[in-house]
């Protein structure tokens, strides 16, 4: 489950191995820290809990938003759509991800369930994308947009649910010309089988990098020296 | 493997259990039926051709491609880029699966493994959309222009390769709205666990409904004779 | 001002002469109809006010939205994104549009000129598109997507700015595949030269029908007769 | 017709006044230099040839292309769809521009209008992006994927028609996230009120800066210079 696509040389500031990004180009992208589905009590807890527990998947994710924090990478959610009366009820057309959705009226608005995990709250300069409908946090919102506006071009990924919004933010990412470093012990799934589909056979295909948390917390560390400027070095 | 999320109330066109469509809104989507994919001497056929083989694959494809035509539903063709060389050399992020294309000359433009296999050969009033550079036919080609213009709502899916490509392709029709039928026993791939992954993991998650050709051919042709209007019936 | 592009043999369902749309997929769409733009007391009516008012746009988009709700043509709306704290703020790369919102505070989140004005308020049963950044409403929204989970392909466009927000949207329909009118006495601008530049110069090119109010009015209504079911018309 | 506006100071590696760019993150957009737009004979160019010429348009063009290659910009070229047998013949929706573009085979694949005029031809490193069908170089095409992939955040845009192609080109990229530099005088179009609509009116809200071809290659040059890396300054 632990294939690691090495990096390559063809982003001259990435070095692999020491695994290091620019800070500049590089943010860290969140996807659906609801209560939902990672604190006890939420809907979907309950189902994930098994795989995310064995995962270290909450602790994890809290050590890499701190870290990414302190070392001042930019910061993004991809948030999915919180359900509101009268979602889907005169769509013509609905995939099965979203009737599943629909019925179990996932992240509902106005509710705890649809709120972020308290530790996991944006601040002040981190962006929130606009809500998404199926599973890719790019389609139909502008995380795209927003990527672009604080010129980003390398993403770490980390979030729930690996086969679902993870993956297809990771596929979205990598078709619209994104960098990718998938961290695989931040993220959980309903299943083993699910988690393998997601982490071992799909993502090492659009995800340049698929990583530990050890890994990528030293890297963002190396990474936010690396970017200092002489003058800040001397100071 | 062969879960079969049935097809719902949304649509009322649609009956399920006997599997008809309206035919002026639905269309075959095939997917890369390139020499070097699907014929013997292709680039990538011995990969592919045990499990492509065990499931009927080629046959099948070309058993629902006649259907369709019979039935005059629009037939779509969603191609991945074709290598040319220079391809890929000024890129400063590049995912896994495009450096293997890119190593590999996919689909080499001029060449026979770049070309159509003869049988699937598009025929005038068929689109052929423009090239994609990752996985998904939809990202960064004309492929929804040319469905909407067709005023397509539902698709058809078969072709290669079931856990990059056509996965992809489905996420993205389910992300942008379309309705999705995905023909299980018409694709292929390097192994039952890709296959596994795409067709029993993901998939059901975003197609409506995961058929056997037998199934759809038998809907396709039902379709024909459901939109027929009464004056055509009489002549 | 007034070219008028006639419409096509392209579409079938769609006779033009005495302009009639098939009610299945064809939507009203309503740009920007917030307090700043169209109430007096607004941040920017008093400079829209004198065009406005010549052109009779308020009431004439009262008026199609009240035939539109009457005859149940889907209605949509596209909203521009409502200032918030901290907008803009990181941003590296921003038009010269996207300064003058933010300069300006255009439609602040919370206040009353961020409120869609009352008239115009959604009701049950119509879609809210996510809100856009710049002045297209479909780029970086889910306007697209739930035009298509509707099954429309035909828009009637009204409201706010005619020049940025209406052609915007108007050129990115087009784009992206839809068929458009523009109503030309629904619409205001700060300066006939704007509006000019909008109505006579670039959505001609776009929008395949240039109408009054008396006309696309008098369209909805034998639209919606053309649609009737026989027994309702028996009822 | 010359309002320029001022660039701004979100992005610190650009000094407007003396207009500079950094190198690594802009390129030139060349719009449309089909013979038949730009050459004598051309469809097109009897309609175009008398704002062009009073422009300066095609010496301009050539002076700015010239100046990024010797500065070593990356240059991209956005194209309208080339007309082919077949084409818009099954849609069922038309934009009055595409019906235009299907009426006079602009152009025609595999004629000479339909090349790019020779001067203009790209040369290998230069990006061509996918044929669009509509007026943006954006909209279904792989030109927002292309310049991600080589780092881009800022576009100089020359070319032609200024307010169909060009001017959805700009929109486009400002509503994507680019920061756009219009040369006013590297354009043309059928008549001064279209041009001004174009230049005067719309372009000034979406680039941040409407230059002449001096100011740009003035700026590319410095450009050029302030980039140079110290190795290569001795060299």
């Amino acid at each position: 489950m632990t294939r690691i696509h090495e990096s390559d040389s063809f982003h001259t500031d990435m070095a692999i191995g020491n695994l290091t990004y620019d800070k500049k180009i590089t943010a860290l992208l969140v996807i659906d820290p609801y209560n939902d589905f990672i604190s006890e009590g939420g809907k979907v807890w309950d189902r994930l809990k098994t795989v995310a527990e064995a995962n270290g998947c909450i602790p994890h994710m809290l050590q890499i938003l701190n870290a990414a924090r302190k070392a001042e990478l930019r910061v993004f959610y991809a948030l999915h759509h919180r359900y509101r009366p009268g979602d889907y009820e005169t769509w013509k057309y609905i995939a099965p991800v979203q009737k599943a959705a629909w019925l179990h009226k996932a992240f509902e608005y106005g509710t705890w369930g649809g709120e972020i995990r308290r530790e996991f709250e944006p601040q002040p300069g981190e962006i929130v994308a606009l809500e998404h409908w199926c599973s890719s946090g790019f389609a139909n919102t502008d995380l795209d947009l927003q990527l672009k506006k604080h010129g980003i071009h390398q993403l770490i990924v980390m979030g729930l649910i690996a086969h679902t919004c993870v993956e297809a933010t990771v596929r979205y990412a990598a078709e619209l010309g994104y960098q990718v470093t998938m961290v695989k012990d931040a993220t959980a799934d309903y299943s083993d089988e699910e988690m393998h589909a997601a982490l071992a056979v799909n993502i090492p295909n659009y995800a340049s990098a698929v990583v530990t948390t050890t890994e990528i917390v030293d890297s963002i560390f190396s990474t936010s020296q690396l970017t200092l400027e002489p003058e800040e070095i001397h100071q």
